[in-house]
């Protein structure tokens, strides 16, 4: 029986083979994603994964349906897989925003789901890290959530020679549009086509430009003259004065394609162009209010950032740590008559904190020593009596392969020493 | 719009409501499993939340899929979430088991999902601990793991006063059914109803057994002379010689319900009876080489713990922490001439691992004082410049309320010092 196409099975390190998903590296990131946004102070939140559809209709439109996970459930409703995060994340303000004090910043590790036709390699489902700003309208908060995607891509090792955020404006395109006497009606159906400029033909892209009544010409120098606006200015500000101006620059090229993004808007590249966009996010100060049927309004904003194209990226940058078991010790019981102790010392040791394995059965002693080096232990550990009768606890290091005796009650404690 | 019955969305604390679910507490749990796996040497995997549908119904048969939230989808697939992580583990285990040297002991931390009739307060999700030791015959690996199971319930901050592993075993009822000359046909028909014993009244089930060839009388003396097997004893004194003894007893009324068991079967109860089983899990050495199709066999062990009756454990005694921001230090910002600077300082403090947070625009100082408050800040820090013009931080403790300016470049010395 074989897993779903598109979904994926995350399996121990070491790999039996190389082009399996590793649990560890997946753990190794949700961890550097949690930790970055606790010290920035986002706190932690979730929602189911199934969904009422209509929540992911109301905002993107009937057209999305053929993206979604969708089906009708026993109990006749029809309901969905999430596709993203920020309709639930917008469902929980709007039901309980009164009891938080604004602004609150809130992160979640979401798995996430789409159906899309199975192409090789295609999947269906992602892990995402969400953060978000709910409550001011300041381009302050801008810049924090900027700042936070910023460091959670240093954190992971990666520097301002591996990856750029391209900053950009839905307001600045917006001024730029009704400035060549767009149709306001048309406005969105602009933004796409900006959306699709690096994708499409300049001559596709001009066709659809000259039928909105612009040309691909004004476009592209308002995107080469790149000139920030004061918010943006206010935002390059900010972010210098945390000294992180090298991860950052204005491209009007970004504009997003979700309908919902109102301000600022951004997206994080590797900066060779070798991979799809590392994480995307903005401001969309109306989406509360129309999830809310108009009862609550809240500005907001936040960004996503999958963990595939991510690791993809740790990867290429070689930038991943090893990931082993980690075990502290190794007990060998080679005398069966201690093992009754040995039990003993290794759940002791387990209690103080240390990971500690050792052999559920009576095993030859080479086989012993060769399971703890397969395991990766820093040491070995093993009672034994010494000629007075002394039980004693002798410690080695499979690194430096030096040996030493010590009282078992200390044995927690040399542990722990070459730990740090 | 709301969610779907059954389901839970996880909010920060403190809790506008106490009725709602904190993703705290969750994440509190979820350290706590994952942190005790790993001392005892397990290693983490993760199989899809949805699976085919086949998969599940080939260990229990069809009569499961009245439970499950199984759907067609668009591919015209029959698929189910995963109800349980056992058949995704053994599917698992068949693809790459020879890549793993056995014993290996993998843990998992899924969400399943069941879709039960909703009746008030009913979940149809939750999330489980599920730890497993594959490739091991001997008791020794049963004991190893119930020893998990009682140390993690330990770290929670339960004792031996609050819960009690129920010890029983498969085998032993075997040779009682067989040793009364049940028919073999019947056996798991009769595991059912010692399985409903306490749920049912002893007329009903003395009538059930009295078809089976048997009566109350005889099964309701094996229990109370709880007799253990040689296999048992075995696991009984592994645990005493680990310090556990008060955390185990033999009681026969446990059988578990799902058909896949072979052997040793346990459920950890609180010892005053209050709520459902807190984990459960036996010896399923069958399981592997169904799902294989008899291709791959290995004997296996594993147990299951939710966290929806453990977390009402944990509150009905009184083991949770508080949960607060965890906020090293809120920056106070009172001169806006400042602000620069002081996001440098954060963005300083956050870089050596600090929580901190600050005012994203301009406030009154008492206002920024109160907010430091509400999100529990260890200290406050601030910039100040003193009289020869030298830039100062201001670190003060908002327990003591002791106050002492630092040179800004030992500002996170200092707040790392009151940390420990």
């Amino acid at each position: 029986m074989d897993r779903l196409p598109g979904f994926r099975d995350f399996y121990p390190e070491p790999l039996p083979q190389p082009d399996l998903w590793s649990a560890d590296a997946r753990q190794y990131i949700f961890d550097k994603w949690r930790g970055m946004a606790r010290r920035y102070g986002f706190r932690e939140y979730d929602g189911p994964p199934l969904e009422a559809l209509e929540l992911f209709t109301a905002k993107s439109g009937e057209e999305i349906v053929g993206q979604l996970y969708n089906f009708t459930d026993k109990g006749g409703r029809e309901v969905s897989l999430r596709p993203e995060m920020t309709p639930t994340l917008a469902r929980m303000v709007v039901a309980y925003e009164r009891g938080y004090k604004k602004p609150f910043k809130w992160f979640a590790l979401p798995q996430l789901f789409r159906y899309e036709r199975q192409q090789k390699g295609r999947l269906r489902e992602h892990f995402q890290f969400n953060a978000d700003i709910i409550g001011e309208k300041d381009s302050a908060a801008d810049a924090e959530l900027i700042a936070l995607l910023i460091d959670t891509l240093r954190s992971l090792g990666l520097t301002e020679k591996d990856f750029v955020i391209r900053l950009s404006s839905r307001n600045a395109w917006q001024d730029f549009f009704r400035g060549h006497n767009g149709d306001a009606a048309q406005e969105y159906a602009f933004y796409q086509i900006v959306d699709k400029l690096e994708r499409e033909t300049p001559e596709q892209s001009d066709e659809k430009l000259k039928r909105a009544g612009l040309s691909l010409r004004e476009v592209s120098t308002f995107i080469e003259q790149g000139k920030p606006t004061a918010e943006l200015e206010t935002i390059l500000q900010n972010l210098a004065a945390r000294g992180l101006s090298d991860y950052v620059k204005i491209d009007y090229h970004v504009i997003r394609g979700l309908a919902y993004y109102t301000g600022v808007v951004f997206e994080a590249f590797d900066r060779k162009g070798e991979f799809r966009a590392i994480a995307g996010g903005g401001r969309y100060d109306n989406l509360v209010k129309l999830i809310s049927g108009g009862k609550v309004d809240l500005p907001a904003l936040g960004f996503g950032m999958g963990d595939v194209v991510l690791l993809e990226l740790l990867k290429a940058r070689a930038v991943l740590p090893v990931f082993d078991a980690g075990l502290d010790a190794f007990c060998l019981i080679e005398d069966e008559a201690l093992r009754s102790e040995s039990l003993r010392l290794i759940h002791d040791l387990r209690g103080t904190g240390l990971v500690v394995d050792y052999p559920l059965t009576a095993a030859k002693s080479d086989k012993q020593f060769k399971r703890a080096q397969e395991l990766k232990a820093k040491h070995t550990i093993k009672l034994e009596r010494n000629p007075d009768g002394e039980m004693l606890a002798k410690v080695k290091s499979l690194k430096t392969r030096q040996e030493s005796a010590v009282p078992i009650a200390e044995a927690a404690a040399r542990l722990h020493e070459s730990k740090g």
